[in-house]
């Protein structure tokens, strides 16, 4: 099923999402980054999942390269080990977390985010790679590539 | 629907799902932020959405408030246009686009943000509030608020 959602979209987001955009797909990530979980029955208790989902989920991630399964304890169980492409959506869920902790955590912000040398919190910033400003959002503009003006304009 | 999917899942991240995890949600979001997208018909003719789920998508985006529905040209058409709510997932988009990328764009990235200001790329960084340091994805740690730690403790 990976990689047929939304075959008609030109957009590296959409293919992001056709990765990790299902139910559940991100809480499994951010819970194998956030807590270190790596077996299935504790992705299970922590996220009350039905198993069936979490077989899914967990067999798509290893397909997808998001997961590695490497047998633990003299192969008496699996562990599911974020790879590099898996560990780098880290910033898709701080920015969810960020989001949510402004617009929907009324009591305030259930965890933080903290540098692990020296406590400090860690946010997200966009930053403008040439003159180092954090444009608002309405001072971003998309550029379309070359490749894509090409196919747009059907050459 | 909105607001019940995880219900168990005390997560900023798991709250912001809610709104903006459903198939199709964000990209439509991404056509508002991006694409200046703001009518029905555009929205339905960039994504090739049908439209019941379209129409199911918009009326649980203003009731959440992440659009507002205006009236444009004389009553004549509605418009959706993103509250500061809405805006402020530009975060999101902008890490799965960048996550995609990396790992999903065999062509190369079909499209860049721009600092409309300097013409420079932007991208997202996590920095140390404290430090200013940008720690790499095992350098973050959770750190659990005093409510959080409260609740899971029973007391």
């Amino acid at each position: 099923m990976l990689g047929r959602l939304y075959p008609g979209q030109i957009c590296s987001a959409a293919r992001a999402l056709e990765v990790v955009g299902e139910r559940w797909s991100l809480l499994i990530i951010r819970d194998a980054m956030f807590a270190g979980i790596t077996r299935f029955t504790d992705f299970q208790r922590n996220l009350g999942i039905a198993p069936n989902i979490l077989t899914k989920r967990l067999g798509e991630f290893v397909e997808a390269g998001i997961f590695e399964l490497r047998s633990a304890d003299g192969d008496r169980y699996a562990e599911y080990v974020l790879t590099p492409k898996g560990r780098e959506l880290q910033p898709v869920v701080v920015a969810l977390t960020e989001w949510g902790d402004r617009w929907a955590a009324p009591d305030g912000p259930p965890v933080t985010y903290e540098h692990d040398g020296c406590g400090g919190r860690v946010a997200l910033k966009l930053e403008c790679e040439r003159c180092g400003g954090t444009p608002p959002p309405e001072g971003i503009k998309v550029r379309l590539s070359r490749w894509l003006q090409a196919v747009r304009s059907g050459s």
